[in-house]
């Protein structure tokens, strides 16, 4: 695919404009071509115009139609697969085995949504049948179930090219809801943005989807994506990012005249509690996957382990020799920007800073080109520092983890107490000691979305179950999930119909129940063969 | 029972402060005992920290323990309904009929939210099983359901002195979520909230509860308002009021350093459009069921019909002659408050003072003792006019309806295009031309919560369907409703577990389902009786 460095707006591309910008390769720090124009704020306007008005249609396409879009434009990444591949290498460095898993996941995302709609229990459908003879007054007929919101806005991450870019779950959860998807794409991938925006635009065309269904726009954030927030045909927005820049956008879409709901997902330390029977079984074992979960991707996750709470005790010195031996024997890594390099080593020399923080692993130095190569670091400090240290609870993204050596139990829990909103906290420990430490897993529950138990928060299943959100400022809003599929719930809202003749209401809610949908029908969750909806 | 004029925190009360406020009975304008002392900024902090102290426990009760307690409460409101409709008479003038209704809905709400937790399919578990030989990667044991989020601050309203105050449909649906509740009583019915909030507090104790589960405090809503609204341990927000009052709160919450969810709603106009097939045949009676909707209650409802839509020609000349007549034959009634009343008459003249808009009623001099007698009032002007003037869309509270007079079928969907959020949209039409015009049903559905068909607005069914709710600024988000059992998902967020061994998960998401729950297992909808999920 010849790339062309222009925004996609509609069947076409945005003029260029201004001065352009080129990607920069973070292995060697050399310019890719294309160089990318930036789209405007009449761009913005324009490309949200166009939304507007496909959403009006788009909204009313039956599921099935919706869900062949989005299997179309995973056929289309298939198909196109290496190429994508090769350019988000270039673009990110991130290995080919880690982006061919994460097309794969992208396709995955986009089938599973596809699903979703057409069984369509997702449409929260809800029947109350009439009751005339009711007194003192008739009781009406009402049904209700859930329609999207408008077009939605969002912001490609940095570090998921592919899963949380233009294709990803943010985009795959809003088509499927029915709303049309205005992309910021991020500036550090913007040839495989480029890629998968016109398969996306291709796929809209093949299966006549309105026009302006989806738009890609290259730009910065405190411009057009500002712009996004602000403009009034926009009803809702997702991001994944740093907590700045959720928050500037949070604070945008509060100070609108209509205010519209942000589903920034901001990061998180995600702490690994080692209780002591655990400790004593796996020391090892816990090392080596605690190391590979904060060295995958040079700890570019969200839910990279930053935080670990042990125990002081020979198991634990066992556990730290271990992990700090594998970490001295992992090669630095390259980062996906150099500012995202400095932002980590500024990171680790803040935690230093504080009195009573140690490195447990040697700074090399390595040859490093552009600026961009990091090594794994192991920090230790007691639990006394960190909880006087209110700056230990910031993120440090990339491959680094503060191991909190804790005196007792009931400092490991005040540690958690202590804790602001997380995506995820893991547990290690005996079955024993989890129900006996069940206080700890409450105290957990109050602050994060997922809880693991013997295992790692790397790796998000994409199922109907997962939550990947937690309490502020782990994202904007805790009540909701950017995977799995109640990710489909943040870009709907519910509308009720009273005393419709059965004609006039969406198929979704007629009383023969013709899409053969799971309801609520007067209170009981009711399958289409069940008695209780047949029976009327 | 003896008014004591004190806020209620905990087990007791709140010491007595400054200068002490009354209740004025708004039919004669004479203050009522006892006098109100307001709570500052301390009993605020006090409640807060006593009700964060017993959510920790109050969320981890039984389902059917918190619904003993809210059965609880409707019994002990039923025994003191008397007691309650009498002062709520005083304090508001609704006539005791009305007062009756609403202490059965009260205690309905109540009831209906109990039975729900006892069901338990509001609890959105779901389980995706493991997949230990799944490639590349074993897939994990996922499972999750919805918790509650925290204290919840309610913000009682003027209108409804029992089914939106005290032991109101926000307070039922947090407790019921297993929220710990916070309420500000609001200033107008301050005995009635101090006996159901005293009736609260004795089923409290009676139930166990942890003793932070209720308070009620008295005072401004600028002031310990405010303070609720920005204390760091209240978690989410309910409110039924005015919108500028509700876009303070949402403002002061979304500015705080963790921004909570607020749930206002802040009442619309609420269209009416009347299509020529159904004004040929039901003129009269449309007139007849209208002149009801909007003069009851002294049209003091969110979903009183203030905007009424109908073709220029004789049909609506006569529905008009039928609605002038009976609204003239209305004897004024009385308003809640004189400051009410006086905004309601404001309202009026800044509509008299548009160029093309008309009254119909006359303007008529009565007894008015106390300043809160407003007389049902009938406006007119056409299309042209209410597109030209953006201020006709603010709602005017209290006994009055505007009718548009529309050239045609296009103009009138060009003012549905032209509506702000509304809560509710009703048709008057045969089955026949809401067919024909859904282009109409379609535009609306974008504009409100809830769309009827040939009744009317006021009167929201108590269910599992209702969806009293809206775009903004009909509500502070359109995602939400306040009436009917998806009000509980306001107060939950989704937490998720991840290999964690049975025994250790909470009894929603055990493998053998003791609490016999409708799931979502490995994406299918699945009741405690399924194959699907006895067979595992």
């Amino acid at each position: 695919m010849k790339l062309e460095g222009l925004s996609l707006i509609g069947h076409g591309c945005a003029e260029p404009k201004g001065s352009p910008t080129r990607a920069v390769n973070p292995a060697t720090g050399e310019n890719l071509e294309p160089a990318y124009y930036w789209a405007d704020a009449a761009d913005v306007d324009r490309a949200a115009r166009l939304a507007w008005e496909a959403f009006r249609q788009f909204r009313l396409w039956p599921a099935a139609e919706r869900a062949r879009l989005l299997r179309r434009i995973a056929e289309l990444i298939e198909a196109t697969a290496p190429e994508i591949q090769q350019r988000a290498h270039l673009e990110t460095a991130l290995p080919p085995p880690r982006l061919r898993a994460e097309t794969a996941r992208t396709c995955h995302q986009l089938r599973l949504f596809a699903t979703l709609i057409e069984q369509g229990w997702c449409w929260d459908a809800r029947i109350d049948h009439a009751d005339p003879t009711r007194q003192p007054l008739p009781k009406p007929d009402v049904r209700s179930h859930l329609i999207p919101l408008g077009p939605v806005a969002v912001f490609s991450s940095s570090n998921f090219p592919l899963a949380f870019s233009v294709a990803g779950g943010d985009t795959a959860s809003a088509l499927a809801a029915g709303c049309t998807v205005l992309v910021k794409a991020h500036q550090n991938h913007m040839g495989t943005s480029e890629i998968v925006g016109r398969l996306i635009q291709q796929a809209v065309r093949e299966c006549n989807a309105p026009e302006g269904t989806f738009a890609l726009l290259f730009g910065r954030g405190s411009e057009i994506g500002q712009a996004l927030v602000r403009h009034p045909l926009v009803k809702a927005v997702g991001f994944t990012g740093s907590r700045q820049g959720g928050r500037a956008l949070m604070d945008a879409a509060a100070a609108r005249r209509e205010p519209i709901p942000v589903y920034a997902e901001m990061g998180s330390i995600n702490p690994v509690f080692l209780l002591p029977g655990a400790l004593r079984q796996n020391a090892e074992t816990i090392a080596a996957g605690l190391h590979a979960s904060l060295t995958l991707g040079v700890g570019q996750f969200c839910t990279c382990p930053g935080l670990v709470l042990a125990p002081t005790g020979p198991d634990t010195d066992r556990f730290l020799a271990a992990l700090q031996q594998r970490m001295e024997n992992t090669p630095p890594g390259v980062m996906l920007t150099a500012e995202l390099c400095a932002a980590f080593h500024a990171g680790v020399r803040r935690c230093l800073q504080i009195p009573g923080v140690q490195r447990l692993t040697s700074a090399r130095a390595e040859s490093d080109p552009a600026g961009t190569r990091a090594a794994a670091t192991l920090l230790t400090t007691t639990a006394e520092v960190f909880l006087a240290h209110e700056s230990l609870m910031e993120e440090v993204f990339g491959p680094s983890t503060l191991v909190i050596l804790c005196r007792d139990f009931a400092q490991m829990l005040a540690v958690a107490e202590s804790l602001e909103g997380q995506l995820t906290a893991t547990l290690h420990a005996t079955p024993e000691e989890l129900i006996e430490h069940r206080d700890l897993v409450r105290a957990l529950e109050l602050k994060v979305g997922r809880l693991i138990f013997n295992g790692f928060p790397t790796g998000v299943e994409v199922c109907h179950a997962m939550v990947h959100g937690g309490p502020y400022p782990a994202t904007s809003d805790g009540r909701s999930t950017s995977v799995g599929t109640r990710a489909i719930l943040r870009f709907l809202r519910p509308v009720c119909y009273q005393n419709f003749p059965d004609a006039a209401l969406p198929e979704t809610l007629q009383e023969a129940n013709p899409l053969g949908l799971f309801r609520i029908v007067d209170g009981q969750p009711t399958g289409p063969a069940d008695r209780s909806s047949a029976s009327r």
